[in-house]
């Protein structure tokens, strides 16, 4: 089935395996005249590439786009814009007994079941990599809600044990510390951790969170295209994710009434809460104030510590897994979880525009 | 928008509002041949009905539902099966200030925000009653399933700080405990909670969970219409839902990945897991394992004591609610979660038919 | 599947079947703030009605609308307006062989095939009752375009080899004639020829056509989106529909280019054709000028003389239909025509509200 | 708005432009497990390429696909299959005029009208190479239609006043006569009215033809996704087409019922019709009989008289067009016809795999 789409005004279509040739990603409903070039997607994709501090100017080359289509004279034209990443770091080499054993923790088993089976190559459609489109679609719909002042802005809360002190919040370090954390005294904490899990073969799970700040009120539809209920989907379709929260999100099943709601009041002619639990939506609806998601992701399944797991025959047989995996998901995801935001925000502006008739007529006087 | 409808091929449409003439929904893409009546779907919207237990029989004249079309001689034609429910208890009496005041945590002032004005009698389009349509769906849904072998069942986890053990999980407690808990100990506690609540004039928060089980491995898809992203979506469009956990879910960002990986073994010719984690979903694909989901529901926002808020106007003033309220939300709202769940489940299932070239050349053949 | 809607941001529902308890639509994406009544729907339902001139009046009380959702104190809210129609007249009576046979010109066969059985009575879905969904949505959608100025106005072009003369085009006559041709003498031909017609126990084919005065240019998406092609589906899917031609449709076949090019002027500051051979569209995309659509009707499959056909158990028969059918479809089929017409144009142009960055950034200022 | 995709199981979204770096599709929902490789889709381009007789050699470096993802050691694995074309001759040179004035007949007034600006180069997004794509597409539907016995074959009905008799069709002549016609007689004719036509600048208009012969009954749904109106849709949307008829299309408008009919009769166990006055398609619903389809194509709007147009700024010019353009549209175009005709019916069949109960269940059994 079509599941390689998302939005339904601007939505997108992305495409890939790891180890293809290549991945990519149409961008379908991007208005007209937005100015576009490939650095402005670049600098997202360079977010997500594999890399420690010290390592990521090495890989440089890696991940670059292509704009194929749908940009003219340095603005979008309106009609599709398809985003091309080579992919030119695959081996097509020795891939031993993964194209047989089910990976614990990865989709290995259950693509077997669903297709029959399966590009083994490094995880193919399900890996990591697959999020390149995304990104690359996001960075898009990034740019154009800077447009309307809109601003999305993703990092990492917590890795293992270690959370981030929001009174230290520092947007700064979001894209400079290696666990794009914004407080430093924990960056240096997760760092410590993470050698050691790694040390001892292991991974660690971390969760992030989003704020979209600049969003007025009234965005979201009632009932099932509820802007947080599009959201969860959004976050939830990133690999690894198992748990998303809105504001407050799990507090509230042990909270008063009179703790979690939020007060309005008046301010400077505008109406305005006097906190913020409920994270911006109301009803499904945005209420102007920021708006507020987390999402919690597990370790990395790949870890190097002998596993039981069974082969597409049957055989029982314990695993060793090798290669180079990333001892944390979070860092690199954190540019995901932005991106699936500003895509899900900006369908949901797009769709809102013919919510009265006023307003509509307005447009076509 | 359209964004009243729910499902791809097996879709909702759902319609009413709580001061209206009548709530509905109309059900396209059900298959034909499914026997189907009127207590099929009734004893679903039974569930959702106001009471506790010494209420539940004097209200019984209530949300009476009637099919209008899609079923002839007690089957199911494969044509839109509508439903509808009469509003036979709405008062269109003095609402007071609720015309011109934006209660705390409800959707009055985002829908005044998104439509220019808003239908102030009971909630309108954003109230509890809403859910009458969905629930009417997910009962052919549930029912569809259950000729497949597939079960949904959805119960109270907690209400307040009030755990359901479940090492007492006794499933035939949901349908008969006012809390929906399967746990009689817990039930007892958090009934004594909630008459505590309701007497300092306060509302409480819960935790509601849902497990499915007979669901073959395979269904869902990569990327965006993962089975557990369109669960997400699914739950937190459930009004009051303020988090959505798939298997561990939030647990899962302080773990490491020795402790979080299923391992697979071989059992009786079947690949099984032997823990299960993940709640049944890997890569967005069911693994043959229990789904399991959970939602955290925020304390019911109508409250008994003085809160602070704005009116249309502008005017700060001090909102004293009055009316009937369920001190708590998750005990009617589990029927929802399964509801939702049970449409989610079964529309993944009928997409997932074209998924290989060979079963659907034998389909055909 | 879910076959029963139409639009993508106005998109409505129908469910119902002939002889069913009632029929009906769901209009979902409604923008807020229409003033709307029963009357305006009743008044395009009751032009759908049977009826020929000295018939019309007493048939007054059948197929009355009811506005079940989404209208507060005479407004449109936004939220899901749901329709209903209850079947009066239906007679639960004896079906005879109808329940079996095979009508030709009819679904009867199509629907078993597909469905395994089927409701046989008048039709069931297929019959032409299926239209009082689209056509009260449709009144709703021409209420809505008419507040920005346009106009949608369908009329019968010929019945049988009787055409209407357009240089005696009198739209007033649509509505009163009982062909709905707006020539006086061609509708007086056309009844001869019918009386004729139905003496021989025969039916006749017919042309509507359709035309959309004050459509902006710009209105409509290249490639499978195209404004016409959109209006090709909405009006091949009314039953009995057959070709359907824009502008000078097929007589472009046998044309030269220097013949059927529109030539650009310049009119008052505008660009205007000076010619019409497009019908409004070029690259799918509305040009400013009048839309014009035509449809193609067989004759009513339902006559009185016998056909030979097959029964569901395979044996051959000799059908003899009786009950009242009309001797020709086309008159009763413009407003329909007209209404899907206007579903089409009002959801392209919310669609196409999101084109262009500078207005998307100004609707939001 | 996102409208470069088509279908809804199986979907594809097509991108590029005639003078960008390339043009592709990316083909989403095909199911796993069937052998393809870039020959079966250079087969179908071929056939849309430029060409008479004598020049389709010295091209045939031309329009080169390449599969980027989805295709694994030979077979699609189900996830979405990645193709492009580079654009290789074109040329950013001086296109003079044709930055600013709107030629008659494309569409360029309504892309400036729509998007403020639009891509001049060699009509951009709406050029007839946008149909690569689609073509690309339409091949994989096309093989995956072979494997289940179901053929789709389309060829040139006429070319301005030359038709093909019918009684002479030689399907093999589509592929070999430079016209695409199925009768000799009428290739010759048609040629040299061709030769004509261009001699005196000029361009003409045609005729296509599509039959889908295999196809079970029972495919296409009631209502608004009739199997004939999505086929109207997706033969409208190729540019250039101005009608589209179903069986015997315009004719039925003038037929009396008791022509029109076609009786069903027995044959071998089966229900057959003993005509095909309906084309293959009864309620919207495939009957099992050949699927037939026409559509007529506008001339080639280029031609190489001077005409009369308006630039963007206004000013009334006389434009000559210059460069190479087909005389006739019809014969490149009869591939796209029969792409648009596979994608359709096989999206249908997907569809109408969760139609019954019984067959569902059977299916997971």
């Amino acid at each position: 089935m079509a599941g390689s789409s998302f939005g339904t005004i601007f939505r997108i279509t992305t495409w890939g395996e790891s180890h293809g040739k290549a991945l990519g990603v149409v961008v379908d409903g991007c208005p007209a005249g937005l100015a576009l070039c490939e650095e402005d997607i670049q600098k997202y994709l360079d977010r997500r590439k594999p890399g420690t501090s010290n390592v990521t100017t090495q890989r440089r080359e890696d991940d670059l786009v292509e704009i194929l289509s749908g940009v003219f004279e340095g603005r979008t034209t309106g009609t599709p814009i398809s985003l091309m990443v080579r992919n030119t770091s695959q081996i097509s080499g020795d891939y031993g007994n993964l194209a047989a054993a089910y990976r614990p923790g990865h989709a290995d088993y259950t693509f077997d079941q669903k297709y029959g089976f399966r590009d083994y190559r490094g995880g193919g459609r399900s890996s990591g990599r697959e999020t390149v489109g995304r990104t690359a679609a996001g960075a898009i719909a990034a740019k154009l809600l800077s447009q309307m002042g809109i601003t999305v802005m993703a990092y990492t809360r917590s890795i293992g044990p270690v959370e981030a002190d929001m009174d230290r919040f520092d947007p700064g370090l979001i894209l400079t510390t290696p666990t794009a954390m914004p407080d430093p005294t924990a960056n240096e904490k997760a760092l410590a951790f993470l050698a050691d899990a790694r040390n001892r073969s292991d991974s660690v799970g971390g969760c992030m969170e989003c704020r979209v700040t600049g969003l007025p009120a009234g965005i979201g539809d009632p009932v099932f295209e509820k802007l947080d209920a599009n959201l969860a989907k959004a976050i939830m379709s990133i690999g690894a994710v198992k748990a998303v929260e809105i504001g407050d999100g799990c507090a509230v099943s042990s909270r008063f009434g009179s703790e979690n709601n939020d007060a309005f009041r008046q301010k400077d002619g505008a109406v305005v809460k006097s906190s913020n639990h409920a994270g911006g939506v109301l009803g499904g609806i945005s209420d102007g104030d920021t708006l507020l998601i987390r999402a919690h992701v597990k370790p990395t399944p790949s870890i190097y510590q002998p596993q039981q797991t069974v082969c597409r025959d049957g055989e029982e047989i314990t695993l060793e897994i090798r290669g180079r995996h990333d001892p944390v998901i979070v860092p690199r995801a954190v540019v995901v979880m932005e991106c699936m935001t500003a895509l899900t925000v900006l369908d949901a502006l797009m769709i809102n525009m013919s919510a009265r008739l006023d307003r509509m007529v307005d447009f076509y006087r």
